[in-house]
């Protein structure tokens, strides 16, 4: 394997950072998704304490404000025993004018184990994956437009809870492809998993230019694009986005391509309804389906937890593996 | 029972929520001390390390900032063995449009255990409550002008330690207890605790219109006000108040109702002084009282540990037996 | 003893606060490197995690911004097993009015067991170590231009650990020794390890005046400064003064005394480049020698976390057992 996903591998394929989807195998996937899935109860809630990551110190590095994120994060760790570091990046000696790899440094110092890097700048964590001592494992936990893999894993996770293999099934992605790092990872961990019919729904502008490249197929028209999917999945309609003529106004986007009970009709029946959140009423999708039986959004949330616990205990054991 | 306080027992009488003293028993205020004391130990100070919540999710809701409320909260979390999630609300989702329901839900899908809300709105913690699912607990840290309970039952615990049962006491409030929260739920659980002599003092622009209804006398003049009182709780003044003259200045203030040494003689000979902090030195209280002997100030912050512990401890406990 | 390296320390000469270096004996000094030792693993590493302050809570009183040292402080705490408590004092009572004496009361009445201060003023530590409760562990984590004990204990452990006994070395001290607590403490502490040799290289501008009563030597010219050097210590360019004229520009400052591969000749084989971080690149260190052989700037921070444990695990232990 080559290119940036090669980073994130041993040479025996084992995974030591997890910095993109792209690249990953259909076993690989499965392994992360099989631990995470041994993280939740019988009652399909994440377990409450296990001592994996006792002694192990998890620093959050955001370079970009995300609280929910970072909440998922904090949870995850602490649920596996791990000690949690927060630097606020913003506020810290970076501001001081020490480099970033000078930063990077010092933290390896104080004996980080695991760094979960958000930044605003695609590459960030491929970046500081390539510079850390061998023994440190990177997360992105989103970097610009680029990825946003432990997202994209919480989704296949999601998706295949309730429809079953991938590689069996129609799913839609609809809104700001484009501009959408949720996107870009599920696209390369639907191929991943084989999925054979991925979609992109949402107009010109929105729609990034390499969907062919991608295996993606390209609707511009809801009730087409919705057609017989199993697995619809809206993506957050980024308001800065709209004050640069790039979108349509709320009101236009919900008319159309929100989702709602009537465009529902169009996939196949008991086809889910998923949102990476903070979900826009009335915008991306109508209170009706958002409350409604089709939704799986708070289930996400869930499996966040639990993938996020997956991918931090096999990174970690995977680089403990490389020194000892 | 009916009305909001119906809201946090079970049918069964049992703590769910801690939302208000207002309509709670004697038999269950005294379980919630009687709990609270027994997290003191032999030296009168918290047990350091208990592992009664050890793998649960406390989650702070700070919609108002509050440093010294929030670190008691902590503080008995973490003494307690939960983990710990803090939410600046005013960075977070909220700010990205996301309802608070919705916000609700999505930290109920991370599996929190309880919520520790503090909203400057009244009624925030009832509108939580009754939309979280059933095993999630919810404790009122503050909400508006309406209600702060923890801080009435670290009274009536501090009240009991040194004065014994309220119900053979003289009670009396100074200040504002018209915009006091605190003054509100101690009036209620007082009450609950068949406390026979509550008084108000203060101008009668700081004194509520409804005392009658709540049992309460008023006084305007504190030495007919405190004579023979047991229990002397100050109020702290708010000073953003002062502009809306509504208050006198501070040093009138302190000339009609400020607590010195020769005001305190009014009292009962041993009375103590209270105040929910933090204070206003040469406001509402000299520094000579507020050093003195009779003031139980830096008790009442230590048992607050211990009550928010018993909270905790107690309505966890509820939701727990609820579930299984 | 007398002054206020006494406050430190109990009739017998146990640790109970760590504020200052000042008057510290070798044999503390060297049992507070050798309990910091003892946290290294045979690796050189820090032990991941340790019971000694299960049940403590420690709290920063950061009254200045500092994420390196706070977080170096928290890693520390957590690795000993303590809880941690972080007041941002700028946000929380102090600016309602309160008084410090009064935080600092109501800290003590919830159970804090370890306060870590870092203050703008010389001398808050001091302040606070005279006013807590007995019980109460003090650590300066830098307090104006005054001192930083831990910081002069991590470099002291450094030096040792690389060069042996500093009875038996010369050390240089090199940039703006006038305005630097690192400094100070570094001097301090050199001398009651029997320093025979402690230089200061800089501008006359940047060298206090009472280097000689501190047994210090002044150097102007580095060349003549680092002559026969068994360890060089730089120090960081506040940037901040050099607005004021105190300081020359960073390029002139770079090419009078910035530590460049060339430079490092004049001092002995083998000798070693310290700096507190964050290092400014090209101002006080070239990228060679910040990267090369000779720097144990990481090794530092590694031995930072060790003294931190080393002095929290001892102050906490004199406290415990001055009130048993």
């Amino acid at each position: 394997m080559h290119g940036p996903a090669a980073l994130q591998l041993t040479s025996e394929g084992r995974l030591k950072h997890l910095l993109t989807t792209e690249g990953l195998s259909k076993a690989l996937i499965t392994e992360l998704l099989n631990t995470a899935e041994s993280f939740l109860s019988s009652q399909g809630q994440p377990v409450k304490k296990a001592p994996l990551l006792r002694g192990k110190t998890v620093v959050n590095l955001f370079f970009e404000n995300s609280t929910r994120t970072r909440t998922t994060f904090d949870i995850a760790a602490h649920r596996l025993s791990a000690d949690v570091v927060t630097l606020d990046i913003r506020t810290s000696s970076a501001s001081k004018g020490e480099t970033l790899f000078d930063t990077l440094k010092n933290l390896e110092a104080m004996q980080a184990d695991l760094f979960v890097v958000r930044h605003s700048a695609g590459g960030a964590p491929f970046f500081i994956a390539n510079r850390v001592t061998p023994n440190i494992a990177v997360i992105n936990a989103g970097d610009g437009t680029h990825a946003h893999p432990t997202q994209a894993l919480l989704d296949l996770m999601t998706i295949r809870k309730h429809k079953g293999d991938p590689a069996n099934l129609s799913v839609a992605i609809v809104g700001d492809v484009k501009h959408s790092r949720v996107a870009r990872s599920l696209i390369h961990g639907l191929r991943g998993m084989k999925c054979p019919d991925i979609r992109a729904i949402g107009p010109g502008t929105l729609l990034p230019g390499d969907l062919d490249h991608l295996g993606v197929r390209a609707f511009h028209r809801i009730d087409h694009g919705l057609a017989g999917v199993d697995v619809i999945v809206l993506l957050r309609l980024q308001k800065e986005r709209m004050t640069s003529a790039l979108l349509p106004s709320e009101r236009e986007f919900f008319n159309l391509y929100g989702m709602t009970e009537d465009r529902l009709k169009y996939s196949r029946p008991g086809a889910i309804v998923m949102h990476p959140g903070p979900i826009n009423r009335g915008v991306e999708i109508s209170n009706e389906v958002a409350d409604g039986p089709q939704a799986v959004i708070l289930d996400q949330v869930t499996n966040g937890i639990a993938v996020r616990m997956a991918v931090m205990a096999m990174t970690i054991s995977t680089q403990q593996d490389l020194v000892s």
